[in-house]
């Protein structure tokens, strides 16, 4: 594979060659997801002329240099008269960091092929300003994959809110708890390991304040006492939703242990809160604590599309659904989640708190269709992860 | 592979020929899986004195020759001296074929490779005899493939009732119908077409009086309409759990197209049932059916391990519980079931009937765990083979 090709015989091209370095590009990329928040993760590999790879690189973290600088830096003086594969457009405004479009156009590559293109308004219009120089620009290149790689950000960008992952935890008749509410452990410690890697990969965790109230959980991406791990600086936003203020000062997502944000209604009574989050201001703790107002919406709750759009404000690009049922069951029927990944215990329970709560749902036809996208054992259990079906003709 | 052997070198022999043609036997002997009812399924290999395969064979349906005397009709004189690996014990005893230990002994086979001993103490002592007369006999080899190949008739021979299978399907959210009831189709095609499979390995059928009263089911092997399978000669028994004799003489399970016995309590009144099956002998329609009465226990219903102490004496060996969940929840209570298959269907529900109803669990600690054996995605959706976990040491 790796033989050097003859000088005079011209390297592979074509279609199949830029559906494999796409592909390339597209795994590079994969590299700095859940660290690039609240940028795109983006993958780029530069070829020179001669159609040889000269460089490669990938966005690892906010702030930190584009795919396509790293790339062209490693190829230097050879991405002249090349090609670059880049999995998302390249932007063309000045950010923290320079426009790619005007970095590829000085490094004089020849061709740019895009898998996904940018929906962002504000950074779009590189392909444009390529073109308007000259380079031969081609989109779609395995835009799938490439769009997979990147769902979280292109929802935050498309639809101005975070991409929502619904967690749960079940047997496999349906049930979180038995009947007397017990539920330690439903699931296996390698299953609840797998959950921490996807809260490590997560913006915010959202809870239901009857979560709040019936576990006192800490939603942190560590069980307490793990080691921090050093590369992680972005905090974990814990978010409970809790019209009426009913979170105790004295719950465990108010320890200032990590920064949280409490959701009441507009007219809730949420004194001691307000106060408590006061408190934890002036103590310096590492997590701040906030109590945010949000528009009611009856009979349910908050209104969650409110919630969404706040954390949308805040930067959040990705959240994770921790519980409980009868919170899922609101973001359900509002139509709100984009992925579920349930852990399923091979164990029946016949009686207990079901998994989902009240979704809208009265009869058959209204059901939410998904579509599996994985399935996997974790240790004794089986991780399936969803999402919901493209609506279809009937 | 085929290589001819040498004449003076021996062929492969040991430890792992003996895995490997027992691997070959317990292949051969799932190719009766589904017809050999209310016999096991049994392989056998056969090879010649200087380790070449002579012969194969298989029991391949109730009344046909034995494994072994199917082998040993093909190696004709190439057995003498050799060796016969058998997935099961040799019977001993005179059925509708002569023993097969004697038939081993008459053929001059020198040594006999067992997978499994036979439990049935009609039938045992084969191994017995075979050393009495001189053969080697070891036993155990590949034993945990080939009892599981088993797993239906050894269950009926050890424990005296049919092995139980529960099959259910439901959406992610445990859920089998929505809030109105409505359930048709919360699985695929492709998943129901694969129950019809289930359906024609099994001998019955059971349902409860619930599940009758509400869809009235055929409950038969093939969906209506399909033509029927020429082979199968077997009829599948429809066996409705109805203590109080609810089931209407209307019901489709009492359209004499298929056997059907109806269980009722002991002190149940049951006239028109028992008028209607006396109909259906005086038509001679293709399925009888019948009542049959036993005891009570309160407060679910039916005595469950006398239902399948009666099938058992039906020689049904296994059966396949399809519902409702109320059934379900008191044949686990009642540990019960030796195998339970889930169609899930990407979906959810968040409200309607919960796939299994009251099981006897009140609290976590006495979760009924199960092993995951098989996950196979069929269609859209996914199906579960999971079996009770060995009870384990805490
Ligand atoms: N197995 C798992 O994966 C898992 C995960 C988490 C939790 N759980 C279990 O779930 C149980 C708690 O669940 P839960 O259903 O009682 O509570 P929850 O879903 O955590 O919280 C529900 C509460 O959130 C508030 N809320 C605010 N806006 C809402 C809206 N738009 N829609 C719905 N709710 C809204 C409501 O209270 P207000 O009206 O007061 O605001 C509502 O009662 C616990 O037993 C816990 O152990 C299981
Ligand atoms: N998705 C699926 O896989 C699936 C499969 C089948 C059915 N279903 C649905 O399930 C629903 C019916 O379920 P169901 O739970 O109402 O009825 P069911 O489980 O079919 O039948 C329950 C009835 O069986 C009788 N019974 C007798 N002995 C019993 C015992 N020892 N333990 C428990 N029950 C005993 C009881 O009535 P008596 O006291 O009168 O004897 C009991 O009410 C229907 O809506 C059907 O569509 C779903």
């Amino acid at each position: 594979m790796s033989q050097p090709i003859p000088r005079d015989e011209p390297p592979p091209a074509g279609r199949a060659a830029d559906l494999a370095h796409m592909r390339r590009a597209v795994e590079l990329a994969a590299r700095g997801h859940g660290t690039t928040s609240p940028n795109p993760v983006v993958g780029c590999v530069v070829l020179d002329a001669s159609g040889r790879v000269a460089g490669e690189g990938f966005h690892a973290y906010a702030g930190g240099p584009h795919a396509e600088v790293v790339a062209l830096r490693a190829a230097g003086e050879r991405a002249r008269g090349g090609t670059a594969y880049v999995t998302l457009e390249p932007c063309d405004h000045t950010g923290r960091t320079g426009p790619c479009s005007a970095a590829l156009l000085e490094a004089g590559v020849a061709r740019v092929v895009v898998a996904v293109g940018d929906p962002n308004p504000v950074a779009a219009g590189g392909a444009g300003r390529l073109r308007a120089h000259g380079v031969v620009v081609e989109s779609g290149v395995l835009a799938e994959e490439a769009e997979r790689g990147n769902a979280e950000w292109l929802t935050s960008v498309r639809l101005g809110r975070p991409h929502l992952t619904w967690k749960y935890a079940a047997t496999l008749d349906g049930r979180s708890a038995a009947a007397d509410g017990t539920s330690q452990w439903i699931t296996s410690p390698e299953s609840r390991a797998d959950v921490h890697r996807l809260r490590a990969g997560a913006d915010a965790i959202i809870a239901g304040v009857g979560t709040v109230l019936a576990d006192d959980p800490r939603l942190t991406a560590r069980p307490s006492g793990d080691a921090p791990d050093p590369g992680a600086g972005r905090r974990l936003l814990r978010v409970i939703v809790d019209s009426d203020g009913r979170t105790p000062v004295s719950a465990r997502v108010l320890d200032g242990g990590a920064p949280t944000l409490v959701a009441v209604a507009h007219d809730a009574r949420a004194t001691e809160l307000e106060a408590r989050a006061k408190e934890l201001g002036r103590l310096g703790a590492d997590g701040a604590a906030e109590v945010v107002r949000l528009p009611r919406r009856e009979p349910y709750g908050i209104d969650l599309h409110a919630l969404l759009a706040e954390l949308h404000r805040r930067q959040v690009v990705s959240a994770l659904l921790e519980g409980g049922p009868t919170l899922a069951g609101s973001f359900v029927r509002e139509g709100l989640l984009d992925r579920v990944v349930g852990y399923l215990a091979p164990a029946l329970l016949g009686e207990g708190a079901a998994a989902l709560g009240p979704a809208g749902v009265t009869t058959i036809a209204g059901i939410h269709r998904l579509e599996l996208e994985d399935v996997t054992p974790i240790g004794p259990d089986l991780r399936l992860t969803a999402r919901p079906a493209p609506l279809k003709e009937k």
